[in-house]
């Protein structure tokens, strides 16, 4: 896309360039009430505000039933309008903030539409933009599987045999899906006394980790018995963000045999606030890690640049403000595209709606430097990753903040980007009834 | 409770006697719309047009907010009432239908408001009574984890380490629960091709299974990052339906390593449509499978007749038409109560929410004839269960309808029930897509 100027100023490496525009839900200091909201450069432009002072008039078939979407507390009734409406309302919006804008009177020369709906990015609170009916975790990043496995098996038997075969998926929790900057209290439970390898101990969890993941917000559903086909999955997607898939692998490791993670996961899981939209990451598909293995034919998409060319970066401050970068890889690491994951979630006959979040798995390069988590940097604890000169980690320490970054382009391009996911950890609270 | 006669006709081995009263979500031939309502014998009364006649003006302290609740398509909001609130509001309406009412003129001599809001039980249809956000699934049936576990292990390994010190759970998907009568169309998935032991075959399940289960709704959720007490846990629980937690084996053994059963679970999970309030169940008490493991403290109830004595009875109808039972069992056959299973759901800090269903796991007894799944009962698909002279299974075959019922009480006294939880099985059916 051509590079045009905003009457906004964006900073050149503002991830919410003109070709970005991405959806959140904002409360500001003049409204409790959550509306939808998109970002540009620094700036934030409440929709419902916008909206209520004829914002869209120039937006052509754009009905006023549409326009109230802006005004619920979450994204889920403007996703649902579909792909073809996003797409506009995204370009029309980016229209409106050209420099030479086709529309100038909307809001480019209209101080008083600009001074009720325009906002610093500091100046609002960010919440979830969806309501998320069903969160579903998948295991795509197959350099973090085969490291994974590394650590517990031989490196042969590193991929359990299924991997290759099917999205290896579970279900989580949505009701713990948080927005970032919600602090992240160290989870309590149960773990395998090693000592004695089949008793257990109730404290902190001892090995907390973070996991680097791309999600997908769904704009539409299928019925239950009816699967959705692998080349029109994609349809399905109303936009993506950064994922924190925090673990407690210690808890994990105990209760786990034989119905999958759970109290390991449901702790909390963080997201980025702003839903950059799949019209948006258009000009970044690319091929993903190649699988050899024959699919079968409802996995066989035939769109081969089925995943994202996503710079990925993942940052840990630690509680005295040092920081280090803990990884930088691509959201291409994946070996599954999430129309491959949308698939096989339905082949069953499994109903997806509108707001359903899926994760994409940890996703980590082959190298040091590269790695999604913890568990992968330290070898599975077994040796603390040196970050900086001050910062050495096997698992993460109360009080450290872990913020994912992603971005799509180059300096050279207007970035599309993900602003950031970060969290930082409290410690451990016991209950007072807790207390022995 | 004394039995007192009701002025509308309950016969004598109803499952909703006026010591019942569940609540549940219906439409009429009169209303399209989903309305609150209650079950009495073999009739219904729809609260919404109850309440609309003035039927709650007799109940003190009843507010027009709280009384409106009934007017909403699910229970959700009657639920987030409180306790307090259901237990006064059931015992009311148990006095509406005394014959020797002590509001005659409320309903018993009303007869337009009988007209309007009195119908009989298949005049109605029956909906999901709850808007679920998040469905988990426990495991607490011993019986049946240690049936299950003798299939695949040397029994004196069939329980996992970790079975008696927390009671394993999985998420499961709350898009896919539906009320009983839905068919349960035969998901189609990849299985191991036992002929070679690494590739895999895709087509419909040839392992479907049924598993007989207690579910509860909550009423009253917790923060994130707050446990709840187990000695409050009970306060929590709105009500108790079945559940049949249909699941295809074969899927679950190909998928499930090592993230748990996803598809296998996820295309559909069948409840029956009237709540018991856990005010109705108070009577019915009873210690459950004595677990010897000292617990955490988090998970050490106070309370020792903690689950519930209900009788359990599956049926299952071929397509010929031919009934036999399946399974008759008690739901005091579990190692864990409800009150544990939320406290350990909570302990890491994950927020339940008003709506949310929780599976008690399989129930099952130790001898043939009391197993909760045809995998027990068929040993794991090695020999078919004779049911009847024409009924032979190893797993569900197409047209089969499983039928769950469950009662608390005897003959000589009212009985709680949960009325029906069925489902068809209907034939797998592959879209047309995926043709080859």
């Amino acid at each position: 896309m051509e590079s045009h100027s905003s009457w906004v100023d964006i900073p050149r490496e503002s991830h919410f360039s003109l070709a970005n525009i991405p959806f959140g839900i904002i409360t500001t200091s003049y409204s409790v009430e959550k509306h939808a909201a998109v970002a540009i450069g620094d700036h934030v432009l409440d929709l419902h505000e916008f909206a209520s002072r004829s914002g869209f008039v120039e937006l052509q078939d754009f009905t006023s039933a549409q326009i109230a979407t802006f005004s619920q507390p979450t994204l889920n009734d403007f996703a649902a309008l579909g792909q073809e409406v996003h797409s506009k309302v995204r370009k029309y919006l980016r229209d409106v903030f050209l420099k030479e804008s086709p529309f100038p009177d909307i809001l480019r020369d209209n101080i008083e539409a600009q001074r009720a709906s325009l906002f610093q990015r500091d100046q609002i609170t960010m919440h979830l933009p969806m309501k998320i009916g069903g969160y579903t975790d998948f295991f795509a990043g197959k350099n973090h599987a085969y490291n994974c496995g590394c650590i517990f098996r031989d490196p042969a038997k590193a991929l359990q045999p299924n991997y290759l075969h099917l999205p290896v998926a579970y279900n989580s929790r949505a009701s713990s899906v948080v927005v970032s900057g919600t602090d992240i209290r160290r989870p309590l439970g149960q773990t395998l006394d090693t000592a004695s390898a089949s008793e257990s101990i109730f404290g902190p969890c001892r090995r907390l980790d973070m996991e680097l993941e791309l999600g997908a917000f769904l704009c539409k559903g299928n019925k239950l018995g009816e699967p959705i086909n692998v080349d029109e999955a994609e349809q399905y997607i109303f936009g993506f963000i950064l994922l924190n898939d925090w673990s407690a692998r210690d808890i994990q490791a105990w209760e786990a045999v034989p119905l999958g993670p759970f109290n390991a996961k449901t702790f909390a899981t963080t997201i980025s606030p702003w839903v950059v939209l799949k019209d948006a990451l258009e000009p970044f598909h690319a091929p993903g890690i190649l699988n050899e293995t024959k699919l079968h034919k409802y996995l066989q998409e035939s769109r081969k640049d089925n995943v994202y060319e996503i710079n990925l970066e993942v940052e840990l401050r630690s509680i005295d403000g040092d920081t280090a970068t803990l990884s930088r890889t691509n959201a291409h690491n994946l070996v599954y595209s999430f129309a491959q994951m949308i698939a096989h979630h339905t082949i069953g006959g499994c109903p997806l709606e509108v707001g359903d979040l899926i994760g994409s798995g940890t996703i980590s390069g082959t190298e040091p430097g590269t790695l999604g988590s913890l568990l992968e940097a330290s070898n599975g604890g077994k040796r603390a990753h040196h970050l900086s000169p001050t910062i050495n980690r096997t698992f993460l320490e109360d009080g450290d903040r872990v913020t994912i970054r992603g971005w799509c382009g180059s300096e050279k391009l207007e970035l599309v980007g993900f602003g950031e996911c970060s969290g930082t950890i409290l410690s451990a609270s016991k209950p007072a009834w807790l207390d022995t």
